[in-house]
């Protein structure tokens, strides 16, 4: 069958949108549940563009209109990669923030434009905005109904019809019950009837399931309504749906078809339903309320008990980080050996690297696509390598692998930065990974009182960069699911400014954040040191209120031929060296033969 | 005469409210400019409560009401003193951020009740925020018409009379025709006509001028209207207007009678007019608005060119911190030989240090009521000696002295921690001294990319006592104006969590912080070290982008006694050894015999 060109599908789509008498249609990177990643059958933007990065959007203006008609709009991490995957005669490349939609319709649009969207792809907030500017030219906004890509698209994937599988409680550490009892106490107390709980994560959460409908990430497509009372609704396809699951939810959760969602949300009415307006597509606000019900914006009541792991997930972590660490330590070992003759490619590690991970026969997925970066690739913060990009490894070079995997008991994510022999690795390769070790020891050894949000911590990672006159242009930490999602909220260390979400919210105990500052010099190299950390409670004597401080749980060797010992405190040789031991603790005995001597070697002291 | 008590003075404003149909009243501590310090005749708060605090409100219910019918609010700095001088018979404390005005009273305002407030005395927002707190009882924020306290306070102080004097273009560096122009671009830029200029050091700054209304801020009570033409309207009490004043404005600046100010905000009839919402009372945007003007809410466009010091100014700040180190090396020379007797109180040695800068010649008011505060007194970090509070220095304690000096070419302000002997500090006072000297050091040395607001330096300020477990209550800088407000927006170096004002503003090239971290150890000592220091323009080697870091601008010797020289790394020392010496060379030509002894020997290397 002949490949339909971007331009046929363009066309397609413009004919459809004519019929249905609209002036333009909005195309994101979305799912019903606004998910960061999100399943084949919602890549609507890729298969209208060929764009295949993980965040961009697109209008297309249908009907009378000047120019190309159609816009692409991408951040800075894809303003390369935009211009290679798309055509730019049949879209105008636009930025991300400087740009906005708003801005491009009030230039683009005719006056009294129609413009539809798919109100179950956006949240409330794009859609009040994009109205209100629509609005300046006499224009509106129109929900559609039904995704005019959808009409048009001929082989488009059908959703995920995976089973929805059980997290036991051996792993969740605390029944679904339990936390389905937690929801309810937080309805009664702030006098809602009932909480539309519709991110995914949050679902698989709060019910102890998981599921495989998107790469990556284990969940399950479904929503919840749990009500004041301790009962709850689960919307689901009922194919995902097995026996052992109805056992697991019991009498207290009502199984539900997915197809019935819209039906119940407006079946509320004169109920008090809680709504979290970042994690709920507009949809949800406007079925709920046409019914009758009243909605109140407000956070989503998993998100900070999901993020704040228990002893149990805790331990979880600790243990898949080890065996994690044993395989990756097997991959930079194999690595050392094979890539020096030039004859490894990025995609050939990153197999090679899974396969390490599935040798611990309890591998459920990679936690995300391996970032497997050779030369100037690894300049390239969130490079994501394919069959266009591949290029061997060139020896004397550096190498960067991010990457992770999902264990029953706990997700990871680690990035090690490699020197490739033969020969040495240059003296501004050297100091830049030995600054970028530096912020990452400040991470790992800070202390801060408890309340403290990320965007206080943020700095101590980019100082000795700073001194250098260099910096990195992405955030220094992550939250991390307990198998789920790789990049989890609230909290986040980065910069405040900027209002970036999360970077003021307050660390608690127990939470898990990645410590990943890098440097990234473009067209050269790139280096970025990552391991998860764990945040605990710290004793301090003499001290006056609650500390917290980072319990590191990533051991694996860092690679010392990118190191500068002088450059180094006395205090940061020690927490190299301690750091060292505790990884050649829990690594070797899970080694053998050349592995151990490999991890034994790298693991003595500087 | 006998002193009125305040149940007289709270009795007297009920009758008032009664009199006006009011069933409340609200008292702020402002003025017509939401000024941060306001003149004696502005002190309303105090002469109703007692209250002598730089910051609080009260509420007065009037008519019906149960309880005390009155409610004080103070933030955490003023938890002690509020109960020290205001009677709890007559009003209730309330602490804010916790407690807010909207929710007392909805607590205690009867049901329709009308709360009348000043709109000269508030700002929009707030109205706007009581006023939707009121609706829901059925009540209703009224704006008075001539504040109430006014018609009962028999012996209220008169605005000061001081003549407005001449801020000559030798120490502004720019002449206000130039700074006009720019205001006049700014206008045509944004399209609008013309622009309120409320904030008395904004007026101060853009005309050139000074004055002496305000305790320790050298301006004069007024408004500017300037337009975008470039001509400006100043708003004064005539008896402040010289021949020389006039001459100094030039024929573009009209003078108008500040009486006259209302009216010409509503004669703007189709005029947009630009106001800033922070520093503009609510009565101007209402008579703007009624008059049929319309206002756009906007920042002050002279707070940033005031913020961002020309070389004019620079160089001003430099002579006069370094005048000023001479008078305060001076004192602290006379201290440490005449406290550890136990002779010298905190009021005298104030006295004394104000002696020294006097002696200066050029010494034109103090910038601010100087701390000088003795063993626990030291540990309210905004400790105000009066004649009630003043205690002998004790020997053998740690003593604490902030204060600054206004000069024409520049405004001071410093902190010193001094041990008085006899005898030696204790092993806990040196460890916090020391942490705070190194979180000093740190800000002091801190190198950062253009663009970076002050939150992202702060922790730098509070590691060193983090990783002791304890911290500091107050922000770690502020800005500071040349011959102006000794506390200047936008910047601040400070946590952003809480949203506080300015610490997610950009820090630029050219503006004027604090640097000044603590440690307060309550009832027992307190510990604050505090230099200006001024942004300056980094060229960085191997650097890419820009690059922003401090030069510091005071030069004070630092008490040898509370430093372990072991504590500190190699880089600090060799920090505090070079600020010695170059203290000794900015200080020794000033001084002569012993006081030139004392400088050498607290500057020779640590």
């Amino acid at each position: 069958m002949l490949m339909q060109t971007h331009e046929a599908r363009l066309d397609a789509l413009r004919k459809e949108l004519v019929k249905r008498e609209l002036d333009g249609f909005v195309v994101p990177i979305s799912d019903e549940h606004m998910s960061e990643y999100v399943g084949a059958y919602a890549q609507r933007l890729e298969w209208l563009t060929g764009f295949g990065g993980s965040a961009g959007s697109a209008i297309v203006l249908a009907g009378e209109y000047e120019g190309t008609g159609a816009a692409i709009f991408v951040d800075g991490r894809y303003t390369v990669q935009v211009r290679d995957q798309v055509d730019g005669a049949l879209f105008e490349y636009r930025s991300v923030p400087q740009d906005s939609h708003g801005k491009w319709l009030l230039e683009h649009a005719p006056e009294g434009a129609r413009i539809g969207y798919d109100a179950w792809l956006h949240s409330r907030g794009w859609a009040k905005a994009i109205s209100g500017a629509l609005a300046k030219i006499g224009g509106e906004l129109v929900a559609v109904d039904g995704n005019p890509i959808d009409a048009v698209w001929d082989s488009q994937p059908v959703p995920s019809p995976a089973p929805a599988t059980i997290h036991s409680d051996e792993h969740a550490g605390r029944s679904s019950a339990e936390k389905r009892a937690e929801v309810a106490d937080w309805l009664k107390r702030e006098g809602h009837d009932a909480v539309v709980i519709s991110a995914l994560d949050s679902v698989a959460w709060l019910l102890n399931i998981r599921g495989a409908d998107v790469d990556h990430t284990p969940v399950a497509l479904s929503y919840v309504l749990a009500h004041s009372d301790g009962t709850a609704e689960l919307f689901i396809a009922p194919e995902k749906v097995t026996p052992e699951l109805e056992r697991h939810l019991g009498n207290a959760v009502t199984i539900r078809s997915r197809d019935s969602f819209p039906a119940a949300l407006s079946d509320l009415r004169g109920k008090t339903v809680a709504v979290d307006p970042e994690r709920a597509v507009a949809a949800i606000f406007e079925l709920l309320e046409q019914g009758g019900a009243k909605t109140v914006a407000t956070l989503d009541p998993t998100i900070l008990p999901k993020a704040i792991k228990n002893t149990v997930e805790q331990q979880g972590h600790r243990d898949a980080q080890h065996r994690d660490g044993a395989a990756v330590s097997k991959f930079l070992h194999w690595l050392e050996e094979q890539a020096p003759s030039g004859e490894i490619d990025e995609l050939g590690a990153a197999a090679q690297l899974k396969a390490f991970r599935e040798e611990t026969g309890v591998l459920r997925d990679l936690s995300f696509d391996t970032i497997s970066a050779a030369g100037a690739h690894a300049a390239l913060p969130h490079y994501k390598v394919d069959e266009d990009s591949n290029i061997p490894i060139p020896p004397s070079s550096i190498y960067l692998v991010d990457s992770g995997g999902q264990y029953a008991d706990g997700t990871t994510d680690i990035t090690r930065t490699v020197w490739v022999g033969p020969g040495k690795p240059s003296a501004e390769m050297i100091d830049r990974n030995t600054r970028v070790l530096k912020g990452h020891i400040a991470i790992a050894t800070a202390v801060f009182p408890a309340g403290s949000a990320g965007s206080q911590l943020d700095s101590f990672a980019r100082q000795y960069l700073w001194q250098a006159g260099v910096d990195y242009a992405h955030g220094t930490g992550h939250g991390v699911g307990s198998f789920l999602s790789v990049h989890e909220g609230p909290q986040r260390i980065a910069k405040a400014s900027g209002g970036q979400a999360g970077t003021d919210h307050p660390i608690h105990a127990g939470m898990i954040i990645s410590n990943e500052p890098g440097y990234y010099k473009q067209g050269h190299f790139g280096i970025r040191i990552e391991n998860l950390v764990l945040v605990e409670e710290r004793e301090i004597e003499g001290g006056e209120g609650e500390w917290l401080g980072f319990e590191t749980l990533t051991f694996v060797p860092l690679d010392r031929q990118l190191i500068d010992k002088s450059m180094l405190s006395h205090s940061e040789i020690a927490w190299v060296d301690a750091y060292h031991a505790t990884t050649a603790e829990i690594l070797l005995p899970q080694l053998e033969g050349a592995d151990r001597d490999w991890v034994e070697r790298n693991c003595a002291p500087l």
